[in-house]
């Protein structure tokens, strides 16, 4: 089989002489796999391979024209991949409900960028998500210490939230750093598939973020209008770099109908030498669903170069109520009242 | 994460040592974004992010290799994307029904060329639809102003015709330019899956068209055996170019099982600058199904660049009877006996 | 539209200088397409454009990168492609059913390589298909005269296995050439999805191959734990290179629940000038499912460069008993007690 070779740019931008000057196409991805160990009250124990323990596997186009005057276009196609069983990722083409078939359903955008900022269409994330990634959280959204344990919302009174991440069929303005100061706002519908006359699938949110030198704060919020009960996300985060300690704090709040679900965070990245030490720790109050729960969350990452780390983690979730809702993820959830969940969790991410 | 970089190439083929000299694959994409405003009779309107406004959004690979003695090679592989949800397109597999994961669903196709021609197999654009694209008319098959509206077949007697834009499983021959005119037939079947000794989703269809400097004219047909009901679909397209302005004609006709609609079409497009005014004037008869129907589109696309577009388009269907089966799309029908249908869109069109 | 053109590399490494020296992806790729004309006994034929007669169709990425000392990071991911369709693959994410979706379900993989071999982990083939793929058989698992036709395991007592070819949630170790042999070993289980406390979809598995100059033995045995009754593979495969002249021998044995079948193969490939000519023969004999059978294939590759070759294919498969499970594939299958089935191929493959 003859090969088509790409070649790596680290830094080197190869720039074609189009109409209009500049322009790159950048293919891209991530490729995370590893094992857990995951035990949880009442049920047996779990050993298996599994993927995205540090960062999501991901692959996807992306590039950006250069039309002269300030202006360019972007576009942004990038898909899942679950990287142990080859399967492509999900969506949701009306912000109500799952469905399989998507190919590059994490993010597929296009953009026009200027001095004003970015006006961005397609599906995107939304302002309200930005809070619960490495940006603020410690270990993101992945892995046995994912924030999405705690902060994302719980299905309740009809209505199973699919805009805590992303949203379809949006069109959302960011403005540029505005003297450490950006804003984002986003509005999404349910799309050509929207009920006529109903606003059922439609999201309003913004997101205002301020970065000095070594900190960071942002607060977002976001409403997503459902026929089977509303559902509001909102949340602050806060980080301050001291040295080669980062910490940070989160406050997220997600409402589902009537019920409620609020969530304290304070973590810690600790950098030594190639390698990098976290820790989170998060209490969760319910309120008319599920139960009060804390998690606590260690980990370490330790790069083997700039695209290739290996990393380990260990996280517990500890139900304080009957419920026993919440779990470390691994495909287990335990059934005895007031049980736990936990994992432990090795592995390999790798960047292209 | 370190990016791969491609390199950009306007005209500039990268070219390697292979055993047999020349070969390149080209790496390819649209993505398309828009709003719609759409108005139907009787029912509420909806205002929508949408996709594929100006252009159908989507990505592939496709390259040539040159086997020496003027035979080339050349495969194409090239999927849609819902740019405003991320999901991938549909195909048919056999034909006959619609099903998911068509991922190179818009064209899978391994050809051999020479001076014979073209042999091409896989699945591909049936040689009946091209005269509903761009190729004749103003808004080919996208928008509000989209030809399919009234030339893509209705449904009746319990066929859903499925080869009125692309067959699966073909085979076809593609005449080389003959002094202005040139030939396409094709010949396709349900596949593996064929029920045996049955020709149930199996087209035959032939398209022939002439050239000269400013005038093309065109005419298709083809015949798909159904065991509801058999589909043929037929057209002729004319197009007339004088400095700035194109003129085209496009007569369509759509038999499924006992039931036609009968389709004329006049459009005009008109260069100012970058930009280019278009207008499309279609009347449609029906017998047996849905109702006659008229429809009015106008449109603007202004060039920002050679890869990307700013356009926008009006369209009105009118239904002329209690059928009220037209409509411009955007998830609307009207309900009102005699209805119309109205969009209006703004979008933005970036190829890669 | 702008393209992108990549480079193609024939045994041209396109290197990039980042953090740790070398590294590179490749975008590679299979497209076969042909027609076939298949019968049965006692059904009627089908004559169709069919896809896969040579050699799978796919597109994948892969990159190895250079993490200094010796080590490597190597990742792979790999899709189906229904060339006659534009359909993307299946999978099995818990290697006890089948699913959609399988973008990159023919691998996806990431491993650390190192003068002590490769860990893998991710889906991948597992160590007892090689012997089934052209490494030994003549034909591989691809066409008419397809190894999967009697070496493939059939479905019995509710089990239907799914690891005969590749596992899901796996991790490997793949030995370095050690004088010659070389070990490979596989265990994998059915992944977050497992039902706590049980080995339903659990693969262990482990292949031993040696190879000389002119000639190689294999031998392989994996077993997979079902609730519904485990499945057993194993397999031998030896092949003598004499000038021109290839010489193989595979023996196979499946076991589901309590039945097994179990099949021998001899087959032969010449060389002569750019074609190839093959045949293989092949006995199998079945307890407590289907039936005995034979299978006799002949064909011919010829090669039209490095990249692109033209084949045909003839095979008849002899089903020996009331069962008349087997047959040469094309969606036909004999009706008639002890009937046959046959089919001819003529396609084209390209590689890029």
């Amino acid at each position: 089989m003859t090969k088509t070779k790409l070649s790596m740019a680290v830094g080197l931008a190869i720039v074609a002489a189009g109409a209009n000057a500049q322009s790159s196409v950048t293919l891209f991805g991530v490729a995370d796999l590893g094992i857990l160990s995951a035990r949880a009250s009442g049920v047996a124990g779990v050993n298996s391979v599994i993927t995205d323990g540090n960062t999501s596997t991901r692959f996807g186009l992306r590039g950006t024209e250069d039309l002269g005057g300030g202006l360019k276009a972007q576009f942004w196609i990038e898909g899942a991949v679950s990287m142990d069983t080859g399967a492509s990722g999900t969506t949701s083409v009306d912000n109500i409900a799952s469905s399989a078939n998507g190919l590059f359903a994490r993010r597929s955008t296009l953009g026009l960028q200027g001095n004003f900022g970015e006006v961005r269409m397609g599906r995107d994330y939304t302002p309200t998500f930005n809070n619960l990634t490495t940006a603020v959280h410690p270990f993101g959204t992945n892995g046995v210490g994912n924030a999405g344990q705690l902060f994302y919302p719980v299905a309740a009174g009809g209505t199973t939230p699919r805009t805590h991440v992303r949203a379809s069929n949006s069109i959302a303005y960011l403005t540029p750093n505005l003297g450490g100061f950006s804003a984002h706002v986003m509005w999404a519908n349910a799309g050509a598939a929207a009920a006529a006359g109903t606003d059922n699938g439609r999201y309003v949110g913004a997101r205002l973020a301020y970065r000095a030198k070594d900190f960071t704060v942002s607060a977002a919020t976001g409403k997503t209008e459902y026929a089977t009960g509303d559902y509001t996300q909102s949340n602050i985060g806060a980080t301050y770099r001291m040295g080669p300690a980062r910490l940070s704090y989160l406050w997220g709040q997600n409402k589902v109908g009537v019920t409620s679900t609020k969530a304290n965070m304070i973590g810690v990245q600790y950098q030594i030498g190639k390698g990098e030490v976290r820790a989170a720790f998060t209490t969760l109050k319910a309120k008319g669903v599920a139960n009060d729960a804390t998690q606590l969350a260690v980990g370490y990452v330790h790069s083997l170069s700039k695209r290739t780390a290996l990393y380990t983690a260990y996280s517990n979730v500890d139900n304080k109520g009957v419920g026993t809702r919440f779990s470390v993820g691994g495909g287990l959830r335990p059934t005895t009242p007031g049980g736990n969940s936990s994992g432990l969790e090795f592995g390999v991410r790798h960047s292209f």
